[in-house]
């Protein structure tokens, strides 16, 4: 396999975005990826996207946006695995650069949410539809059962579920493509309107509108180039039951354990190398008991970890510096590749405000369903 | 990049069945070609299927057909071109295995298209949906409308185009997985229910439940299996603008030959060595449109040919010995694997009643939408 680089970013700003469609949101990333790459051309194209079938009734999008991009003719693939669809993107283009069938592959990811589908049934799709979702429940209702779940077995408490929105929100002000610029404290997350018992409407990410892109290079390319480039050290993908009554313990998501394994296995490194984090915190919970699959901190204390100030930006390793999905905002296709963006971000040293000091090794994670797949790369700069 | 090979097949029969779901369909295809190739075990897992979302309500699909096949943990990829998403799906694996990344690797596509949904407006969302599917289009009138711009251009008879599908119900004859196995003449189809002038209730393939599996390995996996084998000597995709209006010319499709173009070129070799084809005849006026763009007949030639009998069973150069969509059935997402399946078949001398004689090299050609992307793939048996 040949390795595989980074080479250029770009994303819209996340959010209501009412005056753009779909196509509009996925070229407008595209052409700035393009750009910030400086290339002048792409051999091939992934499109992560939940279900635009559902959201805006329209399916074969990879040949449409080939087509609005004005490259009509190029290979483009849209690919799907729920909320980690944007993390597939990626991991499909790494593959067809390391085969060496094509040179210049571009990543995306989009979806528009806030137009016109029923957007808590197209997301429970990603459930099991036969035993889940026909009986009723919805990714809140998951969520708050692996929270319960949670605090039951390790005395996890309500305050440092919160804690973790509130340090998604403070990352997020220095965010200028985030959804939501707003500081809020513990007290205002606690006495936010209850949507599953116990998470209240601040542990949820927003619907969002939103798309991002990124591209991949042989590094040869890369170097010829002469722009700072990131190198991909490994691109990991797992499964799990899709159900989360079929897995032994609902206070774990093995499928990020499981990819993180193959992801630290193929980079060559430890957990405690990493200098920063972004990962797939749906719903805050989710922060936490990713950290303990990602073997940061024990399992049992993401909480005390997170009350802390460790994964705060300044702190010992700073997770979520985006923002995350809380704040930055989750339009679900594109989730995964904006993660990418801002650990790419992150190593260049480009991310302004959020920027963590020296940090050369990154991880993004990105995760379907209530852990049904999990998507991590980890990037180091060059 | 590796050599690819692929070692085993499987499908389910295609038809109306009301008494299998999404998901026992894959699982049963999927079953069968890991049981062909006499594989302990496969790597990764890549599943075309145009939209689950819309006709059965279930995203997530690939993490939920590695759980139901038991192998949940493994790499699984949903990837979806419409109706060309399981030539997508042939095509993510194979990079996957070219690239090295992993030896053994199931491609698959299913489809469940008789159960729940309207299923004319979620096959018209692989149209443009803001320029095409919203102003009520859908696709008999799409490829309607390449079949008049055929007829006026080149003088292509309606008796031409029904014999396409004469000749591939007296294919289907002979195929026990096929949906259609009843002989029609030309009479029978000029005389059938009109849906959009000139296309008749017998040019359109039909909707279909079901689902195909092949199992792509390194041509190292597959000596050592002792089994006989089929290479992969080209995997081209195209694309092209997303809407019929926006091409120059109604009476072509340039994706195909774009993709045609790429895949001679990679297998080096011309299409008049080739023994045996698989295309993608939706509806009859495309399998006419395909020869040519494929260049086994001059273009305006393919009505004459089909007439003179050259594409039977028998004939010069055999095209849809399956029986093709219109005969065997099109359960979309699966469409593309299950043509693959046929040429393998056909080059492993296992197509029975339907064999080609000393089939050595043979091309499927998928298609999405009406023509907004094509995959081809050139097998030859070893």
């Amino acid at each position: 396999m040949r390795d595989v680089a980074i080479i250029g970013v770009g994303m819209t700003k996340f959010g209501e975005l009412w005056d753009k469609s779909l196509r509009n949101l996925f070229t407008e990333a595209a052409l700035a990826a393009i750009s910030d790459a400086g290339v002048d051309h792409i051999d091939g194209m992934y499109i992560g996207a939940m279900s635009t079938g559902l959201f805006v009734g329209q399916e074969h999008i990879a040949s449409l946006m080939a087509d609005y991009l004005g490259m009509a003719g190029i290979p483009a693939t849209h690919v799907e695995s729920a909320c980690a669809s944007g993390g597939t993107a990626v991991r499909q283009a790494y593959f067809e650069v390391a085969s060496g069938a094509s040179d210049i592959v571009l990543a995306g990811g989009v979806e528009k949410m806030n137009d016109g589908a029923d957007t808590t049934y197209a997301l429970a799709t990603a459930s099991d539809q036969e035993y889940e979702a026909f009986n009723g429940i919805t990714f809140p209702g998951l969520y708050a059962m692996i929270a319960r779940a949670h605090m039951h077995k390790y005395g996890t408490t309500r305050e440092q579920i919160a804690d973790v929105a509130v340090k998604n929100h403070e990352h997020g002000l220095k965010n200028p493509n985030a959804q939501f610029r707003t500081k809020i404290d513990r007290e205002t997350v606690m006495n936010s309107t209850m949507v599953a018992d116990p998470l209240r409407l601040l542990d949820c990410s927003p619907i969002t509108d939103g798309a991002a892109a990124v591209i991949l290079s042989s590094v040869d390319v890369a170097k010829k180039s002469g722009n700072p480039f990131v190198r991909v050290k490994a691109s990991a993908h797992a499964t799990d039951y899709i159900a989360l009554h079929s897995r032994k313990d609902p206070a774990a998501i093995p499928a990020v354990q499981l990819a993180a394994q193959r992801a630290y296995k193929q980079a060559g490194i430890k957990p405690d190398q990493l200098d920063v984090l972004e990962v797939h915190d749906c719903f805050t919970i989710a922060e936490l008991v990713v950290m303990e699959e990602l073997s940061l901190v024990k399992r049992g204390k993401s909480g005390d970890a997170v009350t802390s100030g460790m994964t705060k930006l300044g702190g010992k390793i700073p997770v979520n510096p985006s923002g995350g999905l809380k704040s930055k905002g989750h339009p679900v296709g594109a989730t995964g590749v904006a993660q990418v963006i801002e650990i790419v971000e992150q190593l260049r040293g480009n991310a302004g405000d959020r920027q963590v000091r020296n940090a050369r090794l990154g991880l993004a994670q990105n995760m379907g369903g209530s852990g049904g797949s999990c998507l991590i790369h980890i990037l180091e700069v060059v």
